[in-house]
C-alpha cells in the first residue's frame, strides 16, 4: 500500500470528504482492472519498473488480443512471450504499430523508446546456433525494457579459443546471460572469466538425456562458479527482465 | 452391501418365496448394469450421491455414446469429462438436451436443476487466465452437483494485491479450489487466509521446469499452510467433486 | 486486515486520539510476536481456529524450547510436530505438563479440553501396522483440535474382507483419513465406499521402488475414486488438521 | 545347444561324413535366418513353443512386411505387435489370411488352429473401458498361443461390488491378468482374492501426475498382495505371453 | 464370501437357530482376529494357500512379537520377513522353535513339513555374489511353502560362459527366479534361453546410476525376452511366493 | 591473458632479456599455485574482487588445513564453506584468528574489515526458522565480502500478514536473497513486491515430498514473478556471492 | 595455442615485421570464422582429425544451408546430424554432391576417400531391428572418417545363440559400438566377451517403462561388464566419433 | 568357445580317447571356478587381458576373503575395489603382500610388475579436490593394469587459466580420464581440447540438486564435444580398465 495514497485517505476522511466506509473501500481497492478472465496489475509499472508482461500460452486468441488492447490503452511500451503468429495477427488489427518476433515468440509494442545507458551493456551469450530463439527473446526483452544489448553466439565450450577470443567483452559487459542448452557448461566457465553477474538459461536443445532441458538446468544449478543464478529452462524473458533490473542499478 | 435389502432377501428365503440358491445369487448381484466394455455403476447415486461420472479419456467415441445414453435411462443429471466435441456431437444426436463446455470439454445433462443452498458457497480461483480451462471443470462440475459457485480467476501471487483484494470471499466461502500452475504459490497463500477447507489442483501450465505440472503439485504437497489437500494434475472435475462433498456437509 | 480494528482506529484517529503516524503505523502492524528466529503467528487462532504448530524438524532444541514456552503464554492447547524425545525433555522442564507421544512423534500440551462432538466422528484407518505412527500423528492431531476420532488400523486391501468388515464404520464416519504405504490402494476402496471427504497419507512405509512414498504418493493422486483428497507423505499432522477444519463444518 | 544335434554331428564327423571344418562351422550355426537388418530365430518355437513374435515398432513397414513374410514360410501361427493399418496393409497383399485387429494394433495369421483346453482359462480384467486396448492384445495374444481366454472389464476398485461380483470367475481363472491405469489398484485386491498367479500390467491412461503410466507401475510393483508379478506399462503382448506360459504347465 | 459357509448360515437361520440380526452380523464377520494395532487373516491359508506373512519393517519388537504369537497359535509354519536379530531375540524368548537366517533376514517357524514334489523344482539364480541375501529370501520363501528349490549363484552376463553352463539346469527347472543388481541383464538373457516363467528380482546393488536399484527394475521391465515378469525392488519374498504359487500348478 | 603482462613480456623480449622459449613458458604460466592436490587460483582476487573460497565437503581434514593455510599467506579474508567442527579445530591450531559459524558451518579468517556502504544492504529472508542455517550462510558469506547485511527470519506466506509487515524493509533492500524450504512461495510473493533482484535458495527442509529440496527449487523456477533468479539447493554461499557482486554494482 | 603458429608471431615481432599491437591481436585470433549466427571452428580439423560437424535440430534450414556451404569451402568432407529431408533439399542445391542417409538422417559430402586401414575394422552391433537408425548413423559417420566398418543387426540377447554366432567378429572387430534399446542387455554380454573397447549407445525404442530411452541408459551405465562406456540415448553421431578416434590410436 | 580346445576335443573324440558322453559334458564346461557364493572366471585373464576384479560392496568379509585367495592361488596381479579397512585386515592375515589404498577403498596386490609403455601415458584429471578419492581410483586401476598414469588435480573450469596451463600435457596424453562432480563442465571442456579419448567419470560430490551425482551424469552426456564417453557415478574403476583397454591398441 502506498504511503502517499493513504496519508491522503485519512486527510479527505478527517475533513469529512469520505465516509467511513469509503475509507474502508479505497484500502482495500488496489489499482488493477478486472477483466473478469484477467486482472491488469497496472500498479506493476510504477511498483517495478515495467508494466505487466502478458504470457500467451494456454490462453487463447480472443484473450490475448482484450489483454493487450487493454494494456495499450495505459502504456508505451507492451510484451507478450509465448506468442503465436496468430496471436499476432488478431492483436495487428487493433493496434498496427505491433511487431512480431518471430523466432523469439514476442509481440512487442514500443511508441516511445526509453532512455539507454550506452556504457552499461547487458552480453547475451548462446553456446550453440540453436539455442538463438532463446537468446533472443532474452535479448529482446532487455532491449524493449531500455538497455543497451550485444549478442555473442554460437561459443559453445567444444571450441574453448572461440570463447577465449571474447575475453574483453565478457570483462566488458555488466550483466551476462548465458543460453545453453546440452549440457550448459558454457555457464560455467563464463562465471569463473566474469567479474559481474551472469544469468544462466538452459535450454531444451540437445540428444537424448538432455530430458526436456534437465541436464542443461542442472548443471547450471551446480555450477562451479560463484556468480551464477538460474531462471527456467527456456526462460529467455525471466533472464532479460533480471538482467534489466540488475543493469539499471546505481 | 445394503442392510435392508439382506434383511428382505433373508426374510423372502424363511417364508420360502427363494430358494436358498436364489439367496446365494442375489448376495452376489449388486446394481450395475453390465455393457460389456463397461459397468455402470447405477449404485453409486444412492452410495455416494452423484451418478457415476464418465471419463472419456482412452473411451471410442462410439462407447462415450453408448455409456451416456444408458446413464440418461436412470439419471436426470450427468456429467461427462475430457470429452471431445466428436463425442459430444454423437452424443447430442441422441440426445439433445445435452451440453458442451468447450474450455472445460465437459458434456453435461441437466434435466432437473438439483436444489442450491445459496448461503454456502464454493470460491474457484486462479492463479492465472492460463489455468482458466481447468478452473472451469472444478466449476462446473460443482455447479452440476448442486452447489453456489463464486469465480476469482488470474489472482497470482506475483501481484498480492490483487489476492488480497480478495479477503473478504476469501473468508466467507465454505470451500475453496485453488487452481495454479507455474510454482502453485497460490495455495499456500490462500491456504494462510481461509478459515475453511482448500483443495488445490495443480495444473500444466507453465515453462520448462514446470515438467507437466510436477512443479505445482510439489509445491502444492509441500505447502507451509495447514488446511490444504491436493487433487491430480489437471483434475478439476475431482477437485468439483471433492468440494461439493464437503460443501454439503452439514 | 480486520475490518474492525480498521474502523476503530479510523475513529481514534477522527477523534484526534492518534496521529497519522500512529494510524500509519498501525495499519501495518498485525498481531505477530518476534522472536528474531521466528516470528509467532498469535493472530492464526482467530484467523484459523488453532494455533500456530510448531514444525521442529530442523530446528535448534533451544528453538524449539523457546517457541513453545512463549506460545504457552497465550494459549491452552500446543502442538508442536516431528520433535525428538530430547526436544520434549528439554520442553517438560519448565512446562511439566507438556506430554510426548512417542509414535507420533508429538509433543502436545492441552490444559482445557475443548469442546467435542460426539457424533461426527473422524474415522482414521491404516493399511498396514507399520503406518501406525503417521496415523497416530493426525490422529492425535484430530484429537487436540476437539474431534472425536476413532481407529481402524491394519485393513489394507490384499484382504478385502477385513476392510469390508469395516463397511459400516466407513460410512458413518464424517470425515475419513486413510494412511497407507506401499501401493497405497486402500485410498482408493475407501474412497469408493465412502460417501464423506477421504484425505489421503502417502507414507514412505515400503519395499524398494516405493521409492521414499513416491509409489503411495502417485497411487493416490490418480485415485480412480472421486472424494479423495492427498496431502505429503508421512504428513499425519496435516491430514488431521484438514479433517478437522472439515468435521467442524456446519 | 542341442543335445541330439550335436551327437548327430560327431556321429556323422566320426564317421567321416563331415570334415573337422564342417563341424566347428556347424557348430557356430544354429537355427536363426539371416535376412541382414534382421535375424529371424526360427528356432525358438521349440525353445521356447511359439514363433517370433515380430515387434513392429520403429521398423518400416517394408521391414515388417517383409519379416511377416519369412516367418510365414515356417510356421502357421504368426503375431506382429504394435502394428499400424498401413503394416497390415503391406502384410495384407502378400498373406491375404492375416487379420488386423484394430483396438489391439495386432496383426495375427492363424492357420491351424492349436488345442486349448477349456477347462483352465485365463481371466483378463481390466479396471476401465479406456484399458481395453491393452487388455485386448494380452486376451488375443494369450488365444493365439492356445488359450481360453476370459474378459471381464470395467471392474475398477472404487465400485468395488463390481468386482466382488466376479469373485467366482477370479476364484476359477488358472492365470488372471489384470490391465490397470490410473492407480492401478485393481491389482492388489485382486491378488488379495485369487489364489493363482496375477500378472499386472500398468497402462498409460489416466490424468496428469500419471507421468505415462509410472504411477500405475509403481503402485504393482509395491502391492501388498503377493503373487502378483508386473509387466512392462502398456504391454499387453508380455502379459499375454506370460500367463501362456504359465497356463501351460502341468 | 464362502459358499457354504453362508448355505450354512442361511439354514441355521431358516431353522430358527439364528435370528436375523446374527445372520448380518455373521455375514459381515469374515475370519480374521483383531489385534488392535494389526488385524491378522487367518482365513489367508484357505484362500491362498499360506498363512499371512510378517512384514517386519516399520513395526517394533514388541508388535512382531505379539503377531507372530498369535500366528503360532493356527499355523504349524510362518514366516516373517525384513526382521532384524533383536526382532528374532524377542521372538525366541516365547517361541524357542523360531530360527533366524541371518543373511536373507527372514524369522521361520516350520512345525510340520510340506510335502514336496522333488520332480518339479525352482531355481534361483543371482548374477553376483552381492544379491545373494535377495536370492535367499526368494529360496527360502519357497523352500517354506513346500517347494524343492536349487540355487546358483554369481553368474552374471559378464562371463557369459559362467551362465551357458547352466543351460541344462535352465531348461530343466519348473519356475525360474533371476535375482540382479546393477543393470540387470541377467533376466533377458534367461527369459531368453529358458521355456518356462522367470521371476525377475532387481536388487539395489550397484555403483552410481543405479539409483536404488532403478536401473535394474527398468531393465528387466523393458526386458527384450517374453516370459519375464518382475516384482519389487529387493523383494525376493514376493518372487519365492508367486514362483511357489506357478511351480504347484497342474 | 592479461594485455599489459603480454605486452611487457614481448618488450623484454624484443629487448633480449627473454629468450624465445622463456616467453613461451610465460604465455602459459598463469598465477594460481599447484598444491598438487589443489591449485589455488590466487588471481581470482583481481578478476572477480574476492579470493578463492574453499569447499570443504569431500575434502580431509589435511587437505582444508593445508589450503586454508596457503590461501592465508596471501590474503586478508578467507572463506570456506560446509566445513566441519573438526575442520575448525585443525585450522585454528595454526589460524588462531580464525572463526567457526556453528550454524552456517562456515570458517571465516577477516584481518581487515572490508569497506562497507551502508546505504545498500542486502536483505536476507527466510520461511521458516528451520532455513535459518541456510540463510545464516549467505548472510555471513555477503557480509564477509563487504556488503551491509539485515535480516529477516520466519516470514513464511501461510501467515501473509507478517511477510506484508515487512514492506518497507522489502522496498528498501538494495538486493533480496529469499531462502526457503516446503514449497518455497516465498520467492514468488517477494518477487512480485520487490523493485529489486531476488536471489532465491531452495532449502531441503521440508516433509516427505519435498524431495530433498526438489519441490522449492522447481517451485522457485517456475516463479510466477520476474526478477526472480535461483541457486542451488541449499546454496547459501552461492546465493550470498552473487548478492555482493550485485550490491556491488555502481 | 600452436607453439609454432606463436614462436614464428614472435619472430616476425622481434624482425620488426609486425607491431605490438599486431602480435597481441593476433595472439587473440584464433582460426575460427564469424558468421553472426554461427561461430565455425575451422581449427577442429587440425587439432581433432576432422572438421566441426553439424548438429541440425533446432537451427532453421537457411542457417544449415549457409553453415554447411560455408564449411564446404574449406573441406573436402562434410557431416550434418539430424537432418530433415529440406535440409538436404536445400543443400543440394547448391551442393549436388551432398547425399542424404534417409533412416541416419545425416548430410555428408565426401569429395576425397580418406585412405582406410582395412585391417582394423570397427563392429557396429544392434540388438534389435528398430534400433536400425541409430546404428546407422554410428557406422556411417566412422565411414566418413575413414574407418572400416562392418555391421551385425537384431542380435539381441533373448536369442543368445544369435549372439554367440558372431563371436569371430566379436573377437576380431578393433572397436565396438553396441546400440540397443529396451533394456539395453547386449552392451553387458558384449562388453564380456570382447577384448577390445565398446561403445554402448542407448535408444528411445521400446514400450512403456523405456521412458524415451533411461531404461537402457541406466542399464548400460551400471554394466557389470568393465570396457564398455556410455554415449547420449539416439546420439549414433556420438558413438561413430569417439569409435574412430580409438581406432586411429596406433 | 575356444576353436583350438574344439579342435582337439574332436581328435581326441575321433581318436576313441574320448566317448561322446565326454566330449558332450566337456563342451558345456568352460574354465571358471565354481566356489558355491560365486564363480571366479580364470579365463577372464586370457579373454580380456586382466583376471577378475572384485566388487566388494554387498559382500561378506568372508566372501571377500575367500574370493581374494582363490584368484591369487592363479594370478600374480589382483584388483579388489570398493573395499574397507576391515576387509583389506581380513585379506591381510593370509595375504601379506597385499596393499590398501585407503582414499581410492582399493585392495592391489601386485607380485610381478606388469611392463609398462612409458611413452603412451593416461592423463588423469579431477575437477575438484573433492573428486580425488574416484581420480585415484581410476589412477590405480590404470596403473596395476600396467599403464603410465600422469594426474592433475583441481583444475575445474570455474579458474580457466588453471586448466589452460595443462594444455600441452592434454595434447600429449594418449587416453584422458576427466573426474568431476557439480556440474561436470570439466568433462566437455577437455574434450574439446584432446585429440584423443576422453574417459568422464561423474562424481556424486556437490550441492543439493547434484542429486547423487545425476547432474554431472547428464551434464557428460549431454557433452557438446565429440570424443567423449561416460561410465557411471563415482566408478574410477570403470574408467581406469576402459582407458587402459584403450591404451593398449596399436
Amino acid at each position: 500500500m502506498d504511503i502517499d495514497y493513504v496519508s491522503n485517505l485519512l486527510g479527505e476522511f478527517k475533513a469529512g470528504r469520505l465516509t467511513i466506509e469509503e475509507v474502508l473501500e479505497k484500502l482495500k481497492i488496489l489499482p488493477y482492472e478486472d477483466m473478469d478472465f484477467a486482472k491488469l496489475d497496472h500498479h506493476r509499472l510504477i511498483r517495478q519498473g515495467y508494466a505487466e508482461v502478458v504470457f500467451c500460452q494456454g490462453k487463447t486468441i480472443e484473450q490475448v488480443h482484450a489483454i493487450i488492447n487493454k494494456l495499450a490503452d495505459y502504456n508505451s511500451s507492451i510484451l507478450a512471450t509465448r506468442a503465436t503468429r496468430e496471436m499476432y495477427n488478431a492483436v495487428k488489427e487493433s493496434l498496427p504499430d505491433a511487431q512480431y518476433h518471430e523466432m523469439a515468440r514476442l509481440i512487442t509494442i514500443e511508441r516511445q523508446k526509453p532512455p539507454v545507458d550506452n556504457e552499461r551493456f547487458i552480453l547475451v551469450m548462446s553456446a550453440s546456433t540453436s539455442d538463438i530463439p532463446v537468446a533472443e527473446e532474452a535479448a529482446i526483452t532487455a532491449e524493449i525494457m531500455g538497455n543497451k544489448v550485444k549478442r555473442v553466439y554460437d561459443v559453445g565450450v567444444a571450441g574453448i579459443h572461440r570463447l577465449l577470443a571474447q575475453r574483453q567483452l565478457i570483462e566488458q559487459a555488466n550483466v551476462l546471460i548465458v543460453v545453453a542448452g546440452m549440457e550448459g557448461a558454457l555457464a560455467s566457465v563464463v562465471g569463473g572469466m566474469a567479474a559481474k553477474p551472469v544469468i544462466a538459461v538452459p535450454t531444451s536443445i540437445g540428444y537424448g538425456a538432455n530430458f526436456g532441458g534437465l541436464a542443461a538446468l542442472l548443471s547450471m544449478l551446480n555450477s562451479c562458479a560463484a556468480g551464477v543464478a538460474v531462471v527456467n529452462i527456456d526462460n529467455g524473458f525471466g533472464a532479460g527482465r533480471m538482467a534489466s533490473i540488475i543493469n539499471k542499478m546505481r
